[in-house]
């Protein structure tokens, strides 16, 4: 009771006589949870879901009415076929169970004007909730388990949901209720160990408890010190993006890369947590890799400067701006080099192509003698120069045709289908079918941005070559 | 290879060249870890340490050593009865063998002028390191694992310990040695499921792996996330305590109260640790409950301001300074009101006695009619009004005598025995010998800085009452 009330008065500040919202599913939980909001005088409502997928489900239901009016308590309630609405949403039946239960819950207490929403989770469901979050690798995040009160946009962008109970142990919870002569229903699929949460509390605790038998106590703890910690990230992750941020749009994000550069590994890792997250923001775990490859892409930008994250998100760096953002970003298609598909121009030496939003192909005539083979890997990949002895001119600048083959400078044997090679070089799907392909006698011989071909390749003592630029020049 | 390569020079600094001690065991890490070495082009020396605890112990030493010189490489060791330095020095077999051979590692790695210490832990013992820390609750800092090079104290306080092999799975390992055709030594014990991380490695993994397939690679990557988090924690918490911090000595630390009040509860946790960790070294878990009081305290302090902390720390408010400290420290003892142990003095009403350390007890007489009951607890535990006609005067000031019992104001019934009271109240041990306890008809009537006697409790229509305050008027 004083620990319902620490959480409720000290940590969420909800004065005893709000109003508040009880999911009550008439397990031991719920009962005692909304035995002690009656006793601490706040005003409840106990809200019932059933979700009908095992026989008592209609008696449950009256039984909670029951107990609810002889506290005085008003009852409302609501069902349906869960199941049905599972298989329809493509969800598991325990998700599509979760989500009916929440946004009925959450629209009562929108409707009866509540303060907040009340579940009855207790520690024990606490360190299952960690140890599930653990098993699948989460960072401080995950580690914290459940909050004893956040709000959740998903739910509602106001009310919070409040979890009383999470520092009581369930065994405390059914004393509690003997104690207080309440009666709760038992529910049977909390047995049934083909959902994970029970294999987890029937099977797996009691393993680990073998290996520490405080296991249960020593991760609730953990969950509280994950909480501390991760707050403190936040600030200071909230800090760092502040000190990054550009611009920011409905779906892309811009970014300084010197801000982000002079991060330490952790806190870029953080941002760009946050980065994602703003963009994805039902995106529930953002997997480490994809985490250290947008690091990793920070320090050294791969030549193209374009990387394929995650979920459809793509970075692109111009000058000192990182933009992250959709594939269809209109910020980032304007930022690539393109042609509209089909479309195919000669390009003479000397000459000069204009292509979309600024970019412009050059080409040049260099005639000098005892000229040597440069890095295979030129530095600029959006320069190269090309044996003029090899090339039929004009050129030609196109966009890709089903079955275009290329060989890659430094690549011996076979050439490769440029499909493949796309994919190898990781150039963002949506930028291919627009991507200018320069070809002589309709074989490909540059692909800006990326590479030459191997056939045209300088040799010492390489007197005439084609020098070709491709360059942006306003947007 | 290149792995190592990595962790050796990127994350470590140790360019090839460079002379490194090599522990090896002869199984299949410390092997491979030797070859790559070589390999690399670095000077190694193979150190092997021979525990004999095995029947195979001296030949597996022999092995050792003739693979060693196969790869031209200088080969040293050393022997010592183990079982028999655990029993002396108290430790389990498995921590006295690690003790021995690292101390022998650095001992070598200093004669010989080598740079740092290596040790072939791999990918999977990352991962049963976690889990071993995740069982016992460790924070952030546990949750990293072994780090792949880092200074550690205990060993020495230059010389790093480095593991290039920690993001290399047992498997590929072992792959390397058979490529190489590397013959490990076959340590049986490594079987043993009595030892803790054998049954990790045998038993507790392979049902989680039933949970997460994956549940390897996921830990190894949490304890990456959870080093990235941890360095920037402890960049923050660093910064904080120097905002905090006042003053530091051998065996006390001195901190501004109000600095730490304004801290998130998780940044006081991360201070808290800090400055344990300064005058405890050697702790190495640092539990969370004695974190979380040490945070309580600091937020609402005990009415003595005085707490009995961890491993023979206490805390002392005094202004906004809270010294933290051994109970032996002197900063401390100073700090507590004090009398010579055995020493006796009457104090007169009004009447003023001095103690140790600037402390000043004084008695004034309050004469009025219609005085009430006073809260059970006063505001200052170090001022007491208490019933005039209960008391014969002069009072007695004195230090505890063996026998000696007290009922606190507000306790009905029996007495108490004194060093229950004590237990009860948390004063730190050290303090009880000399505190000053005030008497009358050598009954004890106020513990000041506790409680007044019941005997001497104030009734509505009370008219004379004694003031009795204890003061500290300088240092």
């Amino acid at each position: 009771m004083q620990e319902m009330h620490r959480v409720l008065v000290v940590m969420c500040g909800i004065q005893p006589a709000t109003k508040l919202l009880v999911g009550v599913s008439g397990g031991p939980d719920s009962l005692c949870l909304l035995d002690g909001f009656v006793r601490l005088g706040y005003a409840v409502v106990a809200a019932h879901y059933n979700h009908r997928l095992r026989p008592e489900a209609d008696a449950d239901a009256r039984h909670v009415q029951r107990v609810a009016e002889q506290m005085g308590v008003t009852f409302i309630s609501a069902a349906s076929d869960v199941r049905g609405y599972a298989s329809e949403a493509g969800m598991s039946v325990e998700e599509a169970a979760r989500t009916v239960r929440y946004r009925f819950l959450f629209a009562e207490a929108r409707h009866l004007g509540c303060a907040a929403v009340a579940v009855g989770h207790t520690a024990d469901d606490q360190v299952e909730t960690v140890l599930m979050h653990f098993l699948r690798g989460a960072g401080l995040s995950g580690l914290r388990g459940m909050l004893p009160c956040g709000v959740m946009p998903e739910w509602d962008d106001a009310i919070p949901l409040v979890r009383p109970l999470l520092g009581v142990w369930r065994k405390d919870v059914i004393a509690y209720c003997k104690e207080h002569a309440l009666e709760p229903v038992f529910d049977k699929s909390n047995l049934d160990t083909t959902y994970f949460r029970n294999r987890l509390r029937h099977e797996l605790i009691p393993t680990l408890q073998d290996y520490n038998p405080q296991v249960k106590e020593v991760l609730w703890r953990m969950s509280q010190s994950a909480a501390g910690d991760y707050d403190l990230l936040h600030r200071l992750t909230l800090s760092a993006w502040h000190d990054c941020q550009i611009d920011e749009g409905l779906d892309f994000v811009v970014m300084s890369l010197n801000a982000l550069r002079r991060m330490e590994r952790g806190l870029k890792r953080n941002v760009m947590r946050l980065a994602i997250g703003k963009l994805r923001p039902g995106l529930r775990d953002i997997d480490f890799q994809s985490i250290e490859r947008a690091a990793s892409f920070i320090d050294a930008p791969t030549q193209t400067h374009f990387l394929d994250l995650i979920a459809g998100l793509v970075f692109y760096i111009s000058g000192d701006r990182l933009f992250l953002g959709d594939h269809s970003s209109s910020l980032l298609v304007s930022a690539w080099p393109q042609m509209d598909v089909g479309d195919e121009f000669e390009l003479a030496v000397p000459g000069r192509l204009e292509l979309h939003a600024g970019w412009v192909l050059e080409s040049h005539r260099i005639e000098s003698a005892g000229y040597a083979d440069p890095d295979l890997k030129e530095k600029d990949p959006f320069q190269v120069r090309l044996n003029a002895s090899c090339l039929s001119l004009p050129l030609q600048v196109r966009t890709r045709r089903p079955g275009d083959r290329f060989r890659p400078l430094g690549m011996n044997g076979h050439s490769l289908k440029l499909s493949d090679f796309w994919i190898n070089e990781h150039l963002p799907r949506p930028a291919r079918p627009g991507w200018p392909l320069v070809c002589s006698n309709d074989e490909i011989v540059w692909i800006p941005g990326y590479r030459p071909a191997e056939t045209c390749r300088l040799h010492q003592g390489t007197h005439r070559a084609v020098h070709l630029i491709l360059k942006r020049t306003s947007s």
